[in-house]
């Protein structure tokens, strides 16, 4: 079981624009099929975790009334009532490192997805959580945004794919012994 | 002939770390003989051209004793007196549109070489004179520096590789009609 964060971001490492936007990721190719796609990671993924920012986003990107498009359990941090909606979401406060144990027990054999923002996945890599980044390169440069990963970070690299528009680096993180 | 951005940098998108150091890159593994290579891309290169941070760096990174490293002319931009040391090089202030006229006398058939910094970079796209972004990501995520391309740019994937321990990513410049 790995917890992995899996995210799309710009050349220059912005996960959204200054505006809140993913237009800029969304009118891309991406190909279901090939090597390092969200389906195929998507697989083997037993629970997710993510911030409010990215919770917020997809309500309102989605529309409160589409369909949750998760099948597994998801656990949203918030400090501040969010709308909730239909599918099986946890809305939770604390460490991520109490967050973590109670996801593992869910997750089982499988890996836990930190789906996003840039400083919840900074938050498991503070606590020795974070095994994976999946990074998937839209071919943009946003020049500012919200950031892919606000830390310092040291990362082994794994496999490098493409994928239709999309350059795919999958790294280990490197932790300290 | 074309102009080429070619830089390393960070998973998320730094070129230098607040410190203004390197020690990130330069302890990782390439392989000059292996796709992308750096020693792949020089050979194509007529000019070079690079702001005064770039060039300071390298003087203070290399030392002033040590031999210029490029066989072909460098231009550097720059509103201040810089250390000069042996080699072709090219001091000059105004816009790169002149500049660009200059050096592509000089580069022929060759390619212009953009080595940085990311607001040069961003002042040639600006110019509608820049082609092709080529990144070397290194396996580390910064959090803070000096950013690959302060600019909102579009883009398009031309190629993707691994070499040793760089994902590389090779883009074109869509340029407005």
């Amino acid at each position: 079981m790995a917890i992995q964060y899996f995210t799309a971001t710009s050349v220059d490492g912005f996960i959204a624009d200054p505006e809140h936007s993913l237009s800029w990721l969304l009118s891309r190719n991406v190909d279901a099929e090939a090597p390092m796609s969200y389906q195929g990671f998507i697989q083997s993924v037993g629970a997710l975790v993510m911030g409010a920012s990215t919770y917020r986003w997809l309500l309102e990107h989605e529309g409160a009334e589409a369909p949750w498009p998760y099948d597994v359990p998801c656990w949203v941090f918030s400090h501040h009532g969010l709308q909730a909606r239909p599918g099986d979401i946890r809305f939770v406060q604390g460490s991520v490192a109490t967050v973590h144990r109670e996801m593992a027990a869910v997750a089982g054999e499988r890996n836990i997805w930190v789906v996003g923002g840039g400083d919840l996945a900074g938050q498991f890599a503070d606590a020795g959580l974070l095994d994976e980044v999946w990074v998937q390169y839209a071919p943009v440069a946003l020049g500012a945004g919200a950031p892919l990963l606000p830390r310092r970070l040291e990362l082994s690299l794994i496999e490098v794919a493409r994928n239709a528009d999309f350059a795919c680096v999958r790294y280990g993180v490197v932790k300290e012994s």
